[in-house]
C-alpha cells in the first residue's frame, strides 16, 4: 500500500513540476517584460530626458477608473448626506425631519429587524468559548447552540479566525450545494461554489477573467444594475445593451437579444456573455420559465456564458410567479456541465434576511474546464479568502431551520412577516406612483424596486436643460430638495433614449410608507403645477 | 437662515450638475463606444461572417488572469491538500501524521487563540438583543459589554446587517484615526480611512487607480509578498524589481532603488510608485528609522507614490528596533498632504490578533488632489462597503483595552503572551535553521517569517531539472513529502537568479517547535546525504 501511495504521489508531483516549469515560466516573464518589451532608449545619456513620474492627476489615473459609474452611490447621494448633515447641525433648516433613503436596497438600514437564528448563530461561532456555558442556554435558541456546533466542527481547528480555503470552507459549501439542490431539485457540486463577499466580487471576478478587451463584449439589460456596467468599465471592456420591454412588464424579448448579438458581431465585438437579473434590478420583473428556456437556449446556441444574477430569488410578490433558477431551467431542459456555462450569483444582503453589512455570497459555477476553473480558483487564492461570517451567513440562508427545530416558528414569523410587508409595500408604492399626474409604474414582481416612468412636460425638460443637467436628475433633486427622499435617476440604470425614469426602493417601514406616499405626491403635484405645458 | 441653507444648497447643486454631465457624457460614452469605436463592418452580409463567440479556454480568457501567479497558495499547497486527503483516507499511509501549513501567516489555523475581549465585542454586536440581558453580564466583560453599546451608537440605526459609508462606518474610523494618532503623535484624518475586507483589496484599489498601462511601472522588493506581482499583473502593470541585500539583513539601499528607477525610466517606463513592506515579508527586516527617512525623501523627490505595506507593525520581536509608521517619518521630516503621496496598508490579520479570517483592515490615504480622492471613493462604492464586524475589529486593534478597564489585564497576558512566544519561536527556527549544512539564515526581526538561504550542491540542481523543476521548489516538495511541513519556495516571492530560498513562518504552538525542527534537521541531513557533491 505504501508502494500505491508513493507511486500516487510521484503522479502528482510529475503533474504538479510541469505546472511548475509554467509557473516558473511566467515569473520570469513577468521580470523579463520589464527587461526587454518596454521600448529601450539606446543611449540613456541622450539629450531627450527620460520619463518622469507623471503627478497624481485626474489625467494620468487609470482612464477606465475615471470612466466607471455607479449612480446608486453616486452624486446625488453625496447631496443627501450634506442635507442630513445641515439638518443635524441646524435643526428645522429644511422642509423635512429626515434624510429617507430609498436609493439603494439596504433594509436594515431603515429599520428591517435582522433574523435572530442567524445572528444567534454568527455570535455564538465569533465567541465559541460561550459555548458551554450554562448562561448560554438561557440567552440563545437550541438549535442555535447546536448549529454552531455543527458549523465550528467543520472548520478546520474550529478556527473562525484563520484564513479558509480559498473558495469557502468546504464543509459550508456542503451545506450550500445540499440548499441549492433541495432548491432545484437537481445535484450540485460544492467544488462549483466560490463563497465570497457579497456577491459584487464575484461578478468582478467573472469580467476580469472574460474581458480581454475593448473587442469583448458583455449582453447586459437596459435598465441594468449599474455594478455591471462600473464593472465592464474598470476590466475595460464593452457594454452590449440589449432593451427591456416597458410596455410589457420589463419583458426580455429573445428577438431584441438576437438583434444586438448581432449587431455588435457585425461591428467586430467578441460577445462573451449575457447578464440577466431575475428578478430583476431596478425594474421588478419576474422571469417566466418559457421565458429562461428560451435564454438558455440563446445562450447555448451561441456559446455565452450566462451570468445569472439570483440575488433576489427569495423575493417574489405575485401568486402567479415563481423563481427558477436558471441552473435548474438548464438541466431541466437536459443540458448539463458540457452544454453551456452557467454563473449563479447569490447574495444574503437581499432575500428577506437583508444582511448587507455581512458582505456574504457566493457564485456557482458550471460548465467550464478544469483549467479554467484552476484560473477562477488562483484569483480567489489572491485575496485568500471572503470573510468568515459572510460564509456562516451564506450557508444560512442556504438551510434555514426546518419543522422541529426550536427557532422553526418564530424564524418563519419574522421571515413571512418581511416578506409579506414588502410586497404591500411594493403594491402600496406602485398604486401611488400610478395616481401620479404622467407617471406610469410596471409592477414590482419581485425585487426591492420600482422603476416609475414620468412623463415630464416639454417645460421641466427646458428648465433642466438651462441648469444643464438630465431632466430625470433634475426631477430627482427636487424630489429630494423638496421632502429629503432619495431616489435614483433612471439615466443612471440606463433607459430608452428621451424616458425618463427613476428607481425607488419598497423599503421604508410600512407604517412610514402612507407618509411617504404623500410627501411624494405634494411634490410631484407642485411640481407639475409649476411646469405644466 | 433658511435663505443662506438654500443658497448653500444651491451651489451644491450646481456643482452637482456641472458633475452629473460629466457624468452623462460618460455613461454616454460607454454606449456610443459600443456603437461608434468598435470596427464597422460595411456589409455584414458579406462571405466573411461575423466573429462567433470564442469557447471559454485558457486561450480564450484574460490573458492577464492567465499571468498572474500566487505562491503561497499554489500547487505546493495543493499538493498538501492532497496528501492531507491521503492521511484522513488512510491513517499512517505517510511518514508524518499531520501537514504542518507553515507556508502562510494564518496564526489561528495552527492553534493561536483570538483576542478574548475582542471576540466578546464582535459577539455582542452580532446579536445586540442579548446587549441588556441579565445573562449577557455573566457571559461578556463589562468594558466588552460597554464598547458594543458604544459602537451601536456609531452605526446609523445601530444596524450592524446594513451597508455602511462606502469608506466605513464614520464613528470607526474616528477610533481608527484617533489610534493612529495616538501611535505616531501626528493627527490623522478620518475621512482619509478607507476601511476594506483586509489588506490585498486595498492593495488591488491602489494598483487599479495607478497602473493604466503595461509603461506603467511598480517599484517593488525582491523578495516581495505575490500579492504585488499578482495584483500589478491583474492590472497589466510592470513590476520593477529593487532587490534587498540579504548580506546585510535585507538591507534597503536607496543606491539601488536609483539604479532600478534609472533603469526603468530608460525604457519608457513611467514609474508610479514604490511598494516598501516594513516589517518585512518574506524577509523580516525591520527599517532603522533613518532609512525610512531617505525612502521618504527618495518618494518625494521623485514623484512616486510611497505604498506602504506596515500590516506587521504589533510584530517586532528585538529590543534594538522599533516600528515607525512612514507616515510619522514623513510628517517627522516636515513633510505634509502637498508634499508627499502617501498610503498605508494595515490589517487584522496580523499582529498579536491574527484575525485573519475576519478580514479587516484599511489603508490611510494622504497627499492626493481631493478629485483623486472622490476616484477612490468612486470605486470603494461600487463594492459598496467591506464587512461590518472587519470593521469593527480594525478598530478594535487600533484601540484596544485601556489601564483600568475590566478587560486590560487579560488582554495585556494575552497580547504579550502571543508576541513573547513568537519571538522565542523566531529565534529557535533562525537557530535551526543556521544549524543546517549549507543553510543561512537572517534573522527575523518583525513580521512572522524566516527566508532561509539553501546552498544547493550542483547534484541536487541537476536532479531537479532532470525533473524539470526548479531547484528550491524541488527542496520544497522532498521537504514536505518527507516530513508534512509546507513551505513555499523562494521563486515565489524572487530572489537573485542563482539562488535559492524558502519562506517558514513561524506559526507552529511554541510546543511542537522543536518537533518541527527535528523533522527539519532529520529530512535535511538525509537529502545532503543524497546529494552532496
Amino acid at each position: 500500500m505504501r508502494r500505491l501511495v508513493i507511486g500516487r504521489t510521484r503522479d502528482l508531483l510529475n503533474r504538479s513540476h510541469q505546472n511548475y516549469r509554467h509557473s516558473q515560466h511566467s515569473l520570469f516573464l513577468s521580470s523579463s517584460r520589464f527587461l526587454s518589451s518596454a521600448p529601450v532608449i539606446d543611449s540613456p545619456s541622450s539629450s531627450s530626458s527620460p520619463p518622469m513620474s507623471p503627478p497624481v492627476t485626474l489625467n494620468s489615473i487609470n482612464p477606465k477608473v475615471v470612466k466607471c459609474e455607479y449612480a446608486v452611490r453616486g452624486e446625488i447621494v453625496t447631496l443627501a448626506q450634506k442635507l442630513q448633515e445641515e439638518i443635524q447641525a441646524k435643526p428645522g433648516s429644511q422642509p423635512f425631519e429626515e434624510i429617507l433613503y430609498c436609493n439603494i436596497g439596504n433594509p436594515q438600514s431603515l429599520g428591517q429587524q435582522p433574523i435572530t437564528f442567524f445572528r444567534e448563530v454568527l455570535a455564538l461561532c465569533d465567541h465559541p468559548a460561550i459555548l458551554d456555558k450554562s448562561e448560554t442556554q438561557g440567552l440563545f435558541s437550541a438549535d442555535a447552540i447546536e448549529r454552531a456546533w455543527q458549523i465550528l466542527d467543520q472548520i478546520p481547528g474550529r478556527a473562525t479566525g484563520a484564513y479558509s480555503h480559498s473558495q469557502g470552507i468546504k464543509g459550508l459549501r456542503d451545506t450550500i450545494a445540499a440548499g441549492i439542490e433541495a432548491r432545484d431539485g437537481f445535484p450540485s457540486n460544492p467544488d462549483d461554489i466560490f463563497l465570497t463577499d457579497g456577491a459584487s466580487p464575484a461578478v468582478h471576478m467573472m469580467m476580469q477573467l472574460l474581458i480581454r478587451s475593448e473587442k469583448d463584449g458583455i449582453l447586459c439589460p437596459i435598465p441594468q444594475y449599474p455594478l455591471y456596467s462600473a464593472s465592464i468599465a474598470l476590466h475595460g471592456g464593452t457594454l452590449v445593451p440589449y432593451y427591456l420591454d416597458e410596455a410589457t412588464g420589463w419583458g426580455l424579448e429573445i428577438s431584441e437579444l438576437k438583434k444586438q448579438l448581432g449587431t455588435a458581431r457585425s461591428k467586430g465585438i467578441a460577445v462573451r456573455a449575457l447578464v440577466v437579473i431575475n428578478p430583476g434590478n431596478p425594474t421588478g420583473q419576474v422571469l417566466a420559465e418559457e421565458n429562461q428556456r428560451e435564454i438558455v437556449e440563446f445562450c447555448k446556441d451561441e456559446g455565452l456564458v450566462l451570468l445569472a444574477d439570483e440575488v433576489y430569488q427569495e423575493n417574489v410578490y405575485v401568486p402567479e410567479k415563481k423563481f427558477h433558477s436558471f441552473k435548474k431551467v438548464s438541466r431541466s431542459m437536459g443540458y448539463g456541465e458540457k452544454d453551456i456555462h452557467l454563473v449563479s450569483f447569490q447574495s444574503v444582503s437581499k432575500g428577506y434576511y437583508g444582511e448587507c453589512g455581512k458582505r456574504g455570497g457566493y457564485m456557482e459555477v458550471t460548465g467550464f474546464g478544469a483549467d479554467v476553473r484552476e484560473q477562477m480558483y488562483k484569483v480567489a487564492s489572491v485575496n485568500l479568502c471572503s470573510n468568515i461570517s459572510g460564509q456562516i451567513l451564506a450557508s444560512l440562508v442556504m438551510s434555514p431551520p426546518k419543522v422541529g427545530d426550536e427557532s422553526y416558528e418564530s424564524y418563519c414569523a419574522e421571515r413571512d412577516g418581511i416578506l409579506l410587508s414588502l410586497s404591500r409595500r411594493a403594491k402600496m408604492l406602485e398604486d401611488a406612483f400610478n395616481n401620479l399626474e404622467g407617471v406610469t409604474c410596471n409592477k414590482a414582481e419581485g425585487a426591492m424596486y420600482l422603476f416609475p416612468r414620468i412623463h415630464l412636460p416639454e417645460k421641466a425638460i427646458r428648465a433642466a436643460e438651462e441648469v444643464k443637467t438630465a431632466p430625470d436628475a433634475f426631477y430627482c433633486r427636487r424630489l429630494l430638495n423638496a421632502t429629503g427622499i432619495v431616489v435614483v435617476p433612471g439615466s443612471g440604470f440606463g433607459q430608452v433614449p428621451g424616458t425618463w425614469h427613476f428607481r425607488c426602493t419598497i423599503l421604508p417601514q410600512e407604517d412610514k410608507i402612507p407618509a411617504v406616499i404623500d410627501r411624494l405626491t405634494d411634490f410631484h403635484k407642485s411640481f407639475m403645477d409649476e411646469y405644466r405645458d
